[in-house]
């Protein structure tokens, strides 16, 4: 059984996301980090950058082993069922690509506009800019790339377009009003975003956990 | 033969380093981000996300390959190769964790750190607040991994630590000022600098490209 620590953030809704879609059964063990859960000492054990999400799989290969960061869990799971990540060739690597394009750029630029423009009480503008601009551009770097194909890594669904689509949903409503030139000049996002969210793998995981 | 497209950034230095260490030949096209090169028609075809590193290997299994992002490229090369990263089992997997922590924090958080403390003209006390205190946090968690062991990953060398070794350098001379007090309280990290800097793979790959 896996053991799944999570929280109902983007990064937190990519593995039960995951789970779903490859029909792996799940424990789940919400960490609130609203209330420092992730602080916790036997958290720290499983994540040592206290950060979700995380797993501890009782039955991987050669005993029990914890995971953390979400692109790391991607990978994994996809290494275990050998499903979303082609096992060598082209496939493989484009969606390593665009997963790594979400865990390095959309992801922490998202986080980021996040704070300075919507969370934060104290305005910094140079801050705003600086993550509006950046936001804007990779959102439209991934409109360029959905139209050269249904999906991230090309003709097939992958871990590419699980680890993008919770973020890219939160930048049309959670980041809307930063966002809101852009959200109108990114058709292929918007229909990509309405094809992942049809899976009935993706409504389950966007679920977990119940809050 | 690879063709590398790369400039004297830490995520540029990244794949000379691993280039070197597998012993494979490559030839370097500097691409001058201060003078906007990262812009040209030609390299967007090879990064569409108009970054560096990307790479095109002519001999990939199947035919021509160009991969884009740093995480995506030294997990390619790796996978290639056979080496610094296992191909199954626990040590492919805490490698995978350390890769995607720095893709995913350390490097975001540095550069915007560098950014905001050092580069920009304009002062935002909030943002070089937030990333001062969380380049600290991710350098400690950092120093307690090498407390455990002499690489990211454990016992064994791997794409972790290449990952994560010009960023750390970064820290340690181009973000000296904002991080001194957290530079005196990371040991480990200093002794491992110490140790994967002495490579004669590091060693060359830092020097590449030639400015």
């Amino acid at each position: 059984m896996i053991t799944l620590y999570t929280w109902s953030t983007p990064n937190g809704r990519k593995i039960p996301i995951m789970l779903e879609e490859c029909g792996l059964p799940y424990t789940v063990v919400p960490v609130n980090i609203g209330n420092n859960e992730q602080f916790a000492p036997n958290f720290l054990k499983v994540s040592p950058n206290n950060k979700i999400p995380a797993i501890v799989d009782d039955e991987a290969e050669g005993g029990p082993l914890s995971v953390f960061e979400s692109g790391a869990i991607l990978t994994y799971l996809a290494e275990k069922t050998g499903r979303f990540l082609a096992p060598s060739g082209p496939a493989r690597y484009k969606a390593l690509e665009w997963l790594h394009w979400q865990i390095g750029g959309l992801g922490p630029m998202l986080g980021q506009l996040g704070f300075f423009a919507v969370r934060s009480d104290e305005k910094a503008p140079l801050a705003i800019k600086r993550f509006t601009d950046e936001a804007d551009r990779l959102l439209r770097v991934m409109n360029k790339r959905l139209g050269e194909g249904p999906y991230l890594a090309g003709a097939d669904y992958s871990i590419a377009d699980i680890a993008c689509y919770a973020w890219t949903l939160a930048a049309t409503s959670f980041l809307k009003e930063p966002l809101k030139d852009t959200l109108g000049s990114v058709p292929n996002v918007h229909a990509w975003l309405e094809r992942v969210g049809e899976r009935p793998a993706v409504k389950k995981g966007m679920e977990v956990p119940k809050t």
